[in-house]
């Protein structure tokens, strides 16, 4: 039975995704709760035990960079992407036949900024992770340099936006990439221009011998 | 005891600050967590329980914008700053006397993005509050048009690290402003630099009659 092992790994991981969604819940719950402050001690009580009883084992740091049993890379402890981190969205990125990158974004109350509104802060953490993915897909690695981020309207949550970004140009060990996150009928809200640099010690290793 | 009613609302607000202080220390214990499957799994269904709790009585939004009984602004429901939001870090701002403005900061292993370090895009969400904040403090109110953000080192979490950011510039209704995350010896790790557009209308308003 080689594939136990392979299996219980992927059981622990949907139970630790699982555990994360839940936590996200929660947090939306917090941030609207209304229930009298009696209530509110109560279960602050109970969440303290709940959280002693999660640190009785810990891992020295958050779920790293790998590839799932389908071959598909995740990076379950990311702050933005991560299945297994209820910080994260999760921003869940698809590719394109293209090589541009395209993502259905549900923002929520807990990303409040102006009253009914993404906090613009949140918005450009969502398009710094998206045009570094439009890099990556489209075979230029780099690390950011700049990112450039535009606001032309208001942001709403609680209704269907979307995210996209490509590869506009590259010159050297320079990448361009433009993003943005509009209205499903392609209304833009905010834009977004990333510059990549690939570090030159990434372009020795590709180098052919 | 008209003071009463002020008391009792302070009291809740302590009470709501302190269950999100909760819920973002068992965020990092999700985070982390290493204990076996079946108590992932049974964690995760007292969550649930806690959180239909919460939501026994809920509002229809956020936290809003408000003063304190020491008459210092506050946005407990904000994305960012807020105390009575999770999913802030929260980002704690004071004005220096120069009418510029500062923040101690200290990320966890939830905003990891490459290993061991603050994911770039939560470095971006803690800038454009930053020099927001920065813009008000310096008496340009303004609505954040343009914001630009130099990547220039890793950004660990886990250590003390310093954001500060303060007005440039003004030209008729636009303001810049600059920013920067550093070391405490002042290296500087992520710089940014704002342009803020104050809106037509709210010039109107201000004109004296």
């Amino acid at each position: 039975m080689e594939l136990a092992p392979a299996e219980d790994a992927e059981a622990y991981f949907a139970a630790l995704s699982e555990l994360s969604r839940q936590t996200r819940d929660l947090v939306d719950a917090v941030v609207l709760t209304d229930v009298p402050d009696s209530e509110l001690v109560a279960v602050t009580a109970e969440l303290a035990a709940l959280t002693d009883r999660l640190r009785a084992l810990q891992c020295a740091s958050p779920r790293p960079f790998e590839f799932g049993p389908d071959g598909v890379p995740r990076h379950a402890g990311n702050a933005v992407t991560g299945s297994a981190n209820p910080h994260a969205l999760p921003l869940v990125i698809h590719t394109t036949p293209e090589r541009t990158v395209r993502a259905e974004l549900s923002f929520r109350p807990t990303h409040e900024g102006p009253p009914g509104s993404v906090h613009g802060g949140v918005s450009a953490m969502i398009l710094d992770h998206l045009l570094g993915q439009a890099v990556a897909v489209a075979g230029f690695p780099g690390m950011t340099g700049t990112l450039t981020i535009r606001y032309r309207g208001r942001v709403p949550y609680g209704e269907p936006l979307v995210g996209t970004a490509e590869h506009t140009r590259s010159e050297g060990r320079k990448t361009w990439v433009d993003g943005r996150i509009a209205l499903p009928d392609g209304t833009v809200l905010v834009e977004a221009t990333g510059l990549f640099i690939t570090p030159s010690a990434w372009i020795e290793q590709q180098r052919p011998v």
